[in-house]
């Protein structure tokens, strides 16, 4: 099956995804609340907002890292793919429920981060069986040695770790404190999480360079 | 016509609807019942997102592997491309119905089950006629064997009677059991039915090998 | 600027126009009405989907058969490219327009009638002025001869003048006659309307052959 | 990482908000105000979209120019591509926001103007970041000459510096003046802003000539 395809429709997804994440920033029917109020009492929906996009953002930059690795497809890696893009598609949802009931405290704000927090950890687990999966099935265009095969490996395994652990510590302090522990975790998988992986100074099999050249001409 | 543009827009299509999906999953303003009950009580939804995701995912599969067959496009197989897309995009309105109808009992959930299996039978038979319509028309890249032929019609073919059947047993016995038989069909479109056909030892074309090569540098 | 990403774009926009006509077909909370009522109530809902569905498959159809004769794109291009997306993304909001008020009859009838079809004349001129400049402006691959650039102007000339015919009629008639009308045209865009045109034996220009190859390898 | 890909998903992006801008001019249930009162009194949900439509288009066209000149992609290019996109997929909700509360007039519609004219001045600062990074890592094809490089750079400096003054004047005046502002700007940005750049008779290297080259066969 064609790489180019596959990368096509999840970019497409991701695009969706990502865009609709926006629309329940709805300012709603004009009510006698005053507009800066109703937006500053939104806050957590502006917040979830851009914490989704940029966790879309750096699932499409690791999407992207991954498909630039290999130069085959098979069709364990077609399934691993749509998983991922179940949880993916998930996430405006998540972000709803997140911004509608975090604030509300009590049960509801535990349900909420449980609901965030288990999108996050299904994409998680999606996106390193599909790293792992891509190594051991040897779908990559040249071989890897060990430890750069297990540095790739830590990136994402990183992710099934911390997700889990963030929600379990916003679910006993505060439901905001989960903004700030994802955006760490961002932060990361947009900048170190994404450098290339070098294992030495002449191992470069996933070294794509300092500037990543085009493909296209 | 140029096969990637088909393809391209056919994929913008299947991101959009199966993105369309989740959109229905929303969890309402905040209401006095716990959000954990709602969610509870919601299962349906859930349960028909998951379906109808990996169905759509089924289908784009099976769209990817007919278009990697063939090497050109006629006038008549971009009007029965159409006539798919338009089943795909009802997807997401059969499965809102069905979520919203089908525990309710009675006519409801026997009208919800028919739209749900209706759009299903339409995307079944649209896709049988384009698999049958590309290898009768000569589209595809190199000769095909008698069997194997008959062994891709049959894929197709086989939709077309388990949905009206499925959908029948539904009707007959509880709304739910749509969930169960529906979800085999899935696990059989997105194994076994998404293998490289072989008709014996030498005859390789409907075969593109276990490892799909990236025809992208 | 490079033709493909221009085709990227429009093919996003187009794809994600039609999947959104769908949209609108949601069956609402359940009501007090079975749901078979509720849909046989709703056939204006359908017939409108389904008409607005093969409307913008056939826009597509003459976009992808116009950008497959050129190969070079200007600014004026792009801008009359913008224009005719322009036109329609707003064709879901007008075919919901007509859903909603084409049976009421009387005035909010006729208004209804007249967004529908202002919608889709602005489309036809925009269209038409994309052709008529990209013959003009020799963006094309090859030389015209006449006869056969004045046939392909007819094509798009036959839309600017149908559409406001239809719509007059329906309004002196009644709305639904506008369904059948308006599906006339769709079965001449997506029939005859979209084979190659030869203006003679020897003048392929605009002939991309009965079966049109791939240019994909 | 590939100059297609991150083309590709940001088409999406930009296809699916350009799309779902259409999305609130739903003319809602039948009520007992004639349709076409509704219509008229909606006249600012349409000036928005006809505006925010052109301005993401021409967003596009900006997009489109910058990554037509570029041969690599870095990270720090990509972040800040990420940070357009943020932009750029909230343009919707500002535009519903100015539809719904400019006319209301006192501190509501200065809240709404302030958010429109933020998202916009968000999007400029992006997108002048995005060009000054393009320059100073050498990510273009050829060298530039200092004067092409400040033609460039103005451009895009420009829309840094009009969003606010065009705010301000409309917060000072009134609401609806931002339109015919904004419009300016985008007949500057649609027109003027999107020609080739030429230093001078033999600096030809921001210049692709006044009809663009497909790249595509």
């Amino acid at each position: 099956m064609g790489k180019g395809r596959v990368e096509n429709f999840s970019d497409g997804v991701l695009a969706v995804a990502i865009t609709l994440l926006a629309v329940d920033l709805a300012a709603g029917v004009p009510s006698k609340v005053p507009l800066a109020t109703q937006i500053r009492e939104q806050w957590p929906s502006f917040a979830a907002y851009v914490l989704s996009f940029f966790l879309i953002g750096a699932i499409w930059f690791s999407h992207h890292f991954l498909f630039q690795l290999i130069n085959a497809i098979d069709q364990r890696l077609m399934l691993l793919n749509l998983l991922l893009l179940l949880f993916i598609v998930t996430i405006p949802y998540a972000t709803a429920t997140y911004a509608d009931y975090a604030l509300e405290g009590g049960a509801d704000a535990r349900t909420a981060l449980l609901v965030y927090g288990g999108v996050m950890e299904g994409m998680a687990i999606s996106r390193f069986l599909m790293a792992h999966h891509i190594l051991r099935a040897g779908l990559i265009h040249s071989p890897v040695s060990k430890p750069e095969a297990k540095k790739l490996l830590f990136r994402y395994r990183f992710g099934v770790l911390i997700f889990p652990i963030n929600t379990a510590i916003a679910i006993l302090t505060s439901a905001p404190i989960m903004l700030v522990l994802h955006a760490l975790v961002v932060v990361y998988y947009l900048g170190p999480g994404l450098r290339p992986i070098t294992a030495g100074p002449d191992s470069g099999s996933l070294t794509t360079g300092a500037t990543w050249n085009a493909p296209e001409p």
